[in-house]
């Protein structure tokens, strides 16, 4: 089977040159993809420009359309975000108005070019918020064609108030974490797997 | 292959004895999976005695188990839900708490009981708050076991403010409501197929 | 000055005859409302018939009656839901509804009934969704015609995963739940007098 | 009475080179200000740059401050956003998290910096969401320090699916929106003017 290629777009408000939490917990999921033969990319969205808008190309060094070819060519694509305001972060939904951008073109079968693709989230914050984030996060994708398995929602957040972030201490042992980093890494590769071999009927879903 | 079974479980404020808009949107896609030869059921939860709470069964004359049942008998379930300040129902978040209560039984493989069904989301309003309905029933189908497939949200809604309900006039005729009742329907289809030939492996989603 | 009436409606899927930990948050903003001489009441909504629907009196035995009298009566109204599944309870929902369809009464002056009234939102769950849980619940008051001081929304949650609840332990010793029931109990009290003494003219939102 | 000022922050995507519907509903409500002697401004966010993150001053040709002093300077705050995938922009996000990341400055009482501030919404799309968005940007504000008044969540949307937008045809001469319009500029007006004559007393809401 040909070997399956996971694209993570981690919109943390930092550029690379600091640590991200939220980039923390994905990389448990990479160590899952890694020991299973999945390839994994992570795009650190802030170090990109990415201007407004919802044009495929925004024109003028706009370099989103460098992270929409990864998109393309990913079976899987999981969208992480740090929590805001008890929300998924700016960039993150500056990444879905440009994924909806693109979202009218199509496959050789005239189907979204999101079809066949699998989605799914990571999110954490210091506290209280990650559900409302993720919810946000996979209705996007679905919504524009990605298909949503079953418990891709993972997330760390701490106790109400401010307090430590995923590293900072204890994060990386929650069970419940832990558990659901195995569902999302496990149920994205088996459902791309299936796509793979079972690509969706081209009846009653494309474009015109 | 076997017959696939959808159950729409409409979270209407009113009992059956009065017609439901939402109803009427379920329907144009029950038109379709009948001619597709997929059976469908729709319960109209309002008519049933479901008590608050989270377990399987409240006792005295709880009426959940009975809806239960036939969750687990379908391979397909859409939750169907009007609008109320921008959201979905009460009753539909009642539904979705006596799910949830539920969603710790397993299959076979020791799997959620969910696993390889596949949801979705019919809302109509008169204006406004489709979507925020919409993804918070499909992240709930997800979170406890459900695939969501791509663009399996169909809504109705007018203009902002009062104004005619889906049934009244010219809510049958909207193309857009008509092309995603067609891709609820169909896809909705193509994966429970798929799912029904290729299940969900039990490799890391399995509950302890 | 008038004493000021602070009405809680504890929407908890669980009747009075079972401790709710939201209530065990709400009883500390009502020590504080006690010092200050506000007099406070704890709805238990569980406990009342409150048949689904958007009408003032559902008929058949409907005992929100009882229950929108008393939010008449009261200058602060709290609304206080747990979690589950990440947002407010189904019983919250109905409660909102319920307002939602009293609100087209007026006042002597011709505004919604619920204007010069002040709302708060109280929240626990064992982790997760307090802020979206309490977004709603402002938002609905606030639609409907109260006014929503700075920091009214009170929670507390525990880290990611199952876990303790509120009253277990240690919750109660929040610093950030703390000084957060403080602002409540203490902006609520201060806008509510300061609405009393200078009530919102008729002028451009009177209801026709 | 001092005259108040008003400043709307209007999230659109695109810059003040084109229209924004957004704009052209807040125009409405800038109109009934005119004619009450309260003085408006409008900052199109997009013409600045306003780089992601959480501090007050991000450096390297950050120009949030300019318009964070916009903010300080105001009574009366209203958070304009378009709408998409049934959300507020983006940009209106990354206000909030910029908002956010002031939060901790505090008034010559020691309160947060924002109160006695008055805020408000106003959304257009050319189809539902309207309400979400509304939510999510009172929300933000009320948690950081602003009053909501009653009924300040001013929308227009169109039928469900593509469709025109606000100003394209009809738009604004929809009855509810013009009602909301008025309800919008009164109550803002009327409770920045309560404020003004009666500040929120300093009692149980300093910032420690």
């Amino acid at each position: 089977m040909a070997k399956l290629k996971a694209l993570f777009l981690n919109a943390s408000l930092k550029s690379s040159e600091e640590p991200s939490n939220t980039e923390g917990l994905a990389q448990e999921v990479i160590d899952i993809y890694t020991k299973e033969g999945v390839e994994s990319e992570i795009v650190r969205l802030a170090d990109y420009h990415i201007p407004y808008g919802i044009e495929k190309d925004m024109g003028e060094g706009d370099e989103w359309p460098l992270i929409f070819e990864k998109v393309i060519n990913s079976d899987i694509v999981i969208l992480c975000s740090p929590i805001w305001l008890g929300e998924k972060s700016s960039l993150a939904m500056a990444a879905i108005e440009r994924l909806y951008g693109s979202s009218s073109e199509t496959n050789e079968k005239g189907q979204s070019i999101f079809y066949n693709k699998v989605g799914g989230a990571v999110v954490t914050g210091n506290e209280d918020g990650a559900k409302n984030a993720a919810s946000s996060l996979l209705y996007g994708l679905s919504h524009i064609g990605f298909v949503i398995p079953p418990n891709v929602d993972t997330y760390w957040v701490g106790e109400a108030g401010p307090g430590p972030s995923y590293m900072d201490e204890g994060g990386q042992e929650n069970d419940f974490t832990k558990k659901h980093v195995e569902m999302l890494a496990c149920n994205t590769m088996h459902l791309a797997n299936i796509f793979k071999e079972n690509p969706i009927p081209a009846k009653g879903n494309t474009m015109e």
